[in-house]
């Protein structure tokens, strides 16, 4: 009988100098943000000193986003080319191909494909995986790596202007489990994230325009300039402006990394999370259309929509309300969809939010520019009204 | 045509300004380690502060190693008693059994049910996931933990002598995988470790000494005085006195935290690895026997092997060398296996452990009490005359 019910002795046998231990444990992490040009240009040196800069002489094992491929046939290649040529890299095989969009993050497919090419390649805690895609595949490639002999390093050529500007920044990875977005993954910062707008170029027009919805949010959150810089941008950005896109990404980076660097909790472990702003119905429209739905598209009707419902609390004043809308809609964004009418299925994922965060459910209210406001309640009714006039 | 050849033109569009940003991560874990008697004794407050310290009132999934419930058939119930009378801690759901020894780590069985459990109670970022067995258990149910959510807390009530004053106490989890031990894993420190020497009455007499292989470890590398403690404690170790072995466990414990907190390297970016001495030949041992062997019992046999070597090399002098292994069999432990005879098969783990640690060999080796040396070239010939030493 090991555990009686009586009141314990004093332990004699445990010493109470040294029963009793509080350890504060510090991990520090390097993390590089790169813009550049035609990155995969043998001549141009800034992959190739991000691999390296980590430990010296590096073995890179390459994986490229399916979609990626298939849309600019000479990337594998010029891939392949530049980490052969480069001084201090050596290929470990041939780069991967994996399935691109949400695809990449159900099921355990691109997970699996990554943690054996690590193994029958020797991969090791010294290498590094160096991943070029969307935000799906640099969430499962990411998560995959951060599990392998329990955390490969990896480096990041995002190819959105979504994954650029915002999601490639962070230092989360991801794949949906249960029925739910992220319901897997880690926090791992990426060793370096180098971004070149010429991946851009093959976007579709709807995919292009997806990153700016995560940089008006960052902009309503933390940047009034920013969000009026926009503001004069949204014909340049409707017409692929190259100067304006370059621009928006660049800006929404730095504070989507300023946050992550400054702002005190990396790994988000409180309850609130400014950045997800807009993003608990976002989440909810991305798998209730099963990803049909793109993440900057969801992002940008659930920023209406909490916009609104601020309005309505009067947190928000009518005018921003409606500069908010005028600047998505005049970027292109659809800001409502026929699947909010299932008014119960869409709010259940404000408590898929709350569990995912944990806690108290933290929602995160645009108020005025620059700045926002946390809540810890939501009034159902007048979400429902917020609702409704979304879908007049 | 998106990566031309040409040189890159000074990129007009890139602000060198912001192009180039480094910047240094900073994550912060609280490490609670805290020796107790009768954890689940209702009067004793210890194990309840440890829960709800973390975050306020705290929903908890309790998980537990099967053998430890077939060996002590109250110890389910008493957990389940003590978390339903604990002031701020609710138990999401009685207690999950899972199955126990390395048979935890093989497969993604005890990691699907985790991540099961989780999700089927509403298991969320601010809840712990209290987990209570030996190490392999203990590997298995962290490393669910650390991927549900992006990392839900972990609390682990160690009850085997090797994982209480070793396993237990170290920021990392794990599961077998590719043939490889902990090939995935993360590094995530638990939230607190609450050891109480009752779970060890269960214990055979070969679990039982388990532990005490690492405690020999870490004294030759870190504590000349508790080496010499160890030698004196050898028959009171062999005869199971309660007092020596808290002395051994808790001393050992300490030593394992301090090097974690205050070696400089918690997550293991550099390649050495000290308190791994002995170990490149114990994992392979124990992957070459299936896990009939234990880790205990193998870490014995793989610091004999390096010791023998690092003799022969002229590292270690022959006194100590007989000091060690006198311990070492003194407390019970083969210091030889079979399995030893095929050379080939055990030294291939040299490379292994070089893999996953990554980057360069780095072995370390006794040479003085308290203190060690990292060498980076392992002689084959050599190594072959020690194995042949100790097979004698």
């Amino acid at each position: 009988m090991l555990h009686d019910d009586h009141t314990p002795t004093p332990a004699a046998d445990v010493d109470p100098a040294i029963a009793s231990r509080d350890e504060l444990l510090q991990q520090r992490y390097t993390y590089r943000l790169r813009f550049t040009e035609h990155a995969l240009s043998p001549s141009n040196p800034c992959l190739g000193e991000v691999l390296t800069s980590h430990d010296g002489d590096c073995r890179v094992l390459p994986v490229v986003d399916g979609g990626l491929a298939d849309a600019d046939p000479t990337f594998v290649q010029s891939l392949a080319a530049y980490l052969t040529a480069s001084d201090g890299t050596a290929m470990a095989c041939p780069p991967v191909i994996v399935p691109g969009g949400e695809a990449a993050k159900n099921g355990m497919g691109v997970f699996n494909t990554v943690i054996e090419a690590i193994n029958e390649h020797d991969i090791c805690r010294h290498s590094v995986v160096l991943v070029a895609g969307g935000g799906a595949v640099l969430d499962a490639v990411g998560f995959a790596s951060s599990c392998a002999h329990r955390g490969v390093g990896v480096v990041r050529l995002p190819s959105t202007t979504v994954s650029q500007g915002d999601g490639g920044l962070g230092v989360k990875n991801g794949l949906n489990a249960m029925g739910k977005k992220n319901f897997l993954g880690t926090f791992d910062p990426p060793h370096a994230v180098v971004n070149d707008h010429h991946f851009l170029a093959t976007l579709s027009d709807r995919d292009y325009r997806c990153g700016f919805s995560e940089a008006v949010k960052v902009a309503m959150l933390k940047d009034e300039p920013f969000f009026n810089e926009i503001e004069t941008l949204v014909p340049a950005l409707l017409a692929r402006d190259d100067h304006a896109t370059q621009r928006i990404i660049q800006r929404s980076a730095h504070l989507h990394l300023d946050h992550i660097v400054h702002g005190g909790d990396p790994f988000e472990q409180r309850v609130a999370r400014p950045l997800d702003m807009g993003h608990w119905s976002a989440h909810r429209l991305e798998s209730l259309s099963k990803h049909e739905i793109r993440h900057g598209e969801a992002v940008a009707i659930g920023l209406a929509l909490d916009a609104q419902y601020a309005a309505l609390v009067g947190l928000l004043d009518e005018e921003l309300l409606h500069r908010l809308l005028a600047v998505l809609s005049g970027i292109g964004f659809d800001l409502s969809h026929p699947l909010m009418r299932d008014r119960a299925a869409l709010l259940g994922g404000m408590e898929e939010f709350r569990q995912h965060l944990g806690g108290q459910l933290t929602i995160t209210l645009p108020s005025r520019l620059g700045s926002s406001q946390d809540v810890h309640e939501i009034d159902d009714k007048i979400m429902d009204q917020a609702i409704s006039m979304r879908l007049d």
